[in-house]
């Protein structure tokens, strides 16, 4: 369901496989399949992840939702965070790693990793959010 | 539909909504909230992509497909492409800023940026525009 | 002159052409020139500053000089800003670029891009400029 | 002594110290101090280092030394290499650690940590080069 209850903005539903699909026809139009070799395209992320960290480096701490930010600042953020991502989903096919799959697995490892404590959060959770 | 025709292994589709609803379930139940700001999440995915490179940095180019890489090597690999992708998730929603939204768009600046060029690929690419 | 006047803590003068020779001289001993590849090196230092990265990542702003940190953490970091500029410095090597000129160079390029506002800091910083 | 012996090209004798008084009073002229807290620098840092990374990213391998590249590549290279270690530099500096000594003190545990094969390279290490 794409529909968002209640009004409010609706978020798009998009998959990792879209835009796996997309980015391999975008490359495959272009004969840049030659130029997608894993490290060219990490290095390549390495570059995007340089690009969204300019975004942040003079700012100080910066509060969560970014209130204080301009619309072109956010727009900006929002390209930079997608290069990242369309390079790290390029990546994980030119290694043959389902990412989405990969991802879903790391989470399943995590939750076991980091337990949560029952005895801090006993009922449904309750008591989280006292000190957030 | 799930479903690949034909036979072959199945890929499964996972969104980035989910990813990033599980990434929140995850943070409130551990009472992780407090920590997850936009510069730290960045910084964390910044060691991520550092942990990812350490897999890539003895090996000189690699292959696609990583043909040579053992099972346990590539398990590995898909762990911390996961974990880039994770935490790229969860900065994004640090930022209030909707990735899969934002992504899709940015592969239309992209095409936008880089037309295809129809002399060099007419026949065999002719196909790939329509979907893009 | 090593000697700092006046007492304190003595600063060791370390110069970029020493670690060159030295790290020259670790890689040779160990038959471990063949992986110092350029794009080799580069990741090793993309993993490095992964790891410089992650003492920070939790902490939200951290003040200059760290004055909050116990002793075994600064330790570490001392280690991980070293691995940083090691691989950096190994690189430029293998690249044949040589490092201290280069900078030195930059910090020419960067005062000319950056002009000293003379009404601003008039009197305070009017000496600064003769040896930049 | 900066002359190198029986001609060649002059490497450029360049300390940490150097390079660090130097960026102090160019962050002083500018009244810059303020910006320069030790996440700020970190993420400038990793900004340059995507930066660098972009020259690499679509190349494949590189040979060492570059024999391929235009001097005016090289020159661009020289001025990204030079970013990341000027940030490196300030960012030891805003955290109280000494970058040089830190290094020389790596390098020794790096020596202890990966011991040269004595029996290997018997006769000062003439036999290098066979397979490590």
């Amino acid at each position: 369901m794409k529909r968002a209850e209640g009004g409010g903005e609706q978020k798009e539903v998009v998959s990792l496989e879209t835009l796996s699909k997309k980015m391999d026809d975008f490359a495959k139009a272009r004969d840049w399949e030659k130029f997608h070799s894993p490290r060219n395209l990490l290095l390549a992320m390495v570059g995007e992840v340089g690009e969204l960290s300019e975004i942040f480096q003079w700012k100080g701490e910066v509060a969560r939702g970014l209130p204080d930010w301009k619309e072109e600042e956010k727009v900006h953020l929002g390209e930079e965070l997608s290069d990242v991502l369309l390079y790290l989903v390029r990546l994980s096919d030119a290694c043959g790693v389902d990412l989405g799959k990969a991802a879903l697995r790391k989470l399943e490892l995590n939750a076991i990793k980091y337990p949560v404590k029952q005895t801090d959060h006993s009922s449904s959770n309750i008591n989280l959010k006292e000190e957030n």
